[in-house]
């Protein structure tokens, strides 16, 4: 039998977002082979149904399983918030969402527990955010925002024109009427647009996102499972789409600056 | 064996935008029985690759092939630029698209032969609308120009927002070089921004689009194949969805100004 802990780390989005979270997990686990697939043919996530998005992250589990991997990572806020806990009583491996990890900075980050979530339409109206922020910060008041257009203008690469900066500031209207000192990037699109969020608000406003502590809470899960890869030299990553590699590999360079090596079709 | 002639209309679309082609298959054809399937569990097809297309669009036929159609309308461009040709191979009914009722109207539209395509990346890169325009009139001038953006203001509802305004500006700003006099609408959804074109190259640019001169060809195409309904009262639509059916109905409501009866998951 093989040994367990030099098979791969896989981690599902639906699409490119999902890159800001391998990122972190590379920088924080150089030496653990990580398998990545993006859902490509039927994303966004964000607008499509809870019993949709259980089909499908299943399915992209699957996959990922049929890869041979010993932990299951859900880089997508969406798949996260519907399809966690479906995927955790099903596979027999160790899985891991970006909500949990998210919340907890937040709410560590916080200092007047005036906290504002963006995400999809899909992860806000499912209130789950709220719901973790306060098991970590029972009085935390807690403001969530639906921002549907921020995966679109990210992906089509109109982060730097005009209409950005009037969406952003259209979306974020609600929060001039609240004491936010926090934001929690709800999805893995928007740290793309910090820089113009940052702006509309003031650099007093701190912005948090899931990806770096869901990095922590890997590693940590790992070591816990006695799962951490033997090797000490950089570890082969592969990527897996549904949908056109080429596409994937050049939006990956042009909207989140990762040179990626190749990308297989699934 | 029942007639044929008293089966429905397949109509399908990736979502919501395919209703303004059966708006007008329902006032040419009022007591044709039709069924209307959107796919929006996997939408939107804009800006996925050709293979994923047609795979979709196989699927989706084949679900309303199971309902017992006469007729099969794509009600989408996207689909109809990959997957028209292959559909008709496959299937024994009369199959029609929208990208041949469109060319031929810009063809007849413009005086000038100076005439705009605009749509989504995928219809765009298939080069299939100059193509076709060509045919009709071989030295016209066609310039098409990919809007990625226009589908997700109009779902989001941002028509009237400034910001809407100035994605249009950007994305026509290509037409300002060219003696355009003629606009072909190459994506279902586009009609709505139909005002703010307008507004931005002027009033002297006729903008058409394919839903009325695809309900012209149907209705052609049934009566060539003897297969016009006999009755004479208005007749029954149904409409299918693979996601959420109120999303659907709302949606169809708030954007499109459609009140729609019961609407089904497939």
């Amino acid at each position: 039998m093989s040994d367990k802990r030099e098979l791969s780390i896989g981690i599902f989005d639906s699409g490119i977002g999902g890159l800001t979270v391998m990122k972190e997990l590379m920088k924080a686990l150089p030496y653990e082979p990580m398998t990545y697939f993006g859902d490509t043919a039927r994303l966004p996530y964000g607008a499509k149904s809870r019993e949709v998005i259980i089909r499908y992250s299943i399915e992209n589990a699957i996959f990922l399983m049929e890869q041979n991997i010993k932990m299951l990572v859900v880089a997508c806020n969406t798949a996260s918030t519907f399809a966690l806990e479906r995927l955790q009583q099903m596979f027999n491996v160790p899985v891991l969402g970006v909500i949990e990890p998210g919340a907890e900075k937040a709410a560590k980050t916080t200092t007047n527990r005036h906290i504002a979530v963006l995400g999809t339409d899909g992860t806000i109206k499912a209130g789950v955010y709220p719901q973790k922020i306060k098991r970590h910060l029972p009085d935390a008041q807690v403001l969530s925002v639906a921002c549907p257009l921020f995966v679109p203008l990210v992906e089509e690469r109109f982060v730097h024109h005009p209409a950005a900066k009037l969406i952003v500031k259209e979306y974020l209207q609600p929060l001039h009427d609240h004491p936010i000192d926090t934001i929690l990037l709800g999805c893995t699109h928007y740290p793309i647009l910090k820089r113009l969020i940052q702006e509309e608000l003031g650099n007093h406003i701190k912005i948090v996102d899931s990806a770096s502590s869901c990095a922590e809470n890997v590693v940590w899960t790992l070591k816990n499972h006695d799962l951490l890869a033997s090797g000490n030299h950089p570890a082969n990553c592969r990527y897996f789409v549904s949908d056109d590699p080429k596409k994937f590999r050049d939006n990956a360079q042009n909207v989140f600056g990762f040179t990626l090596p190749e990308v297989q079709s699934s």
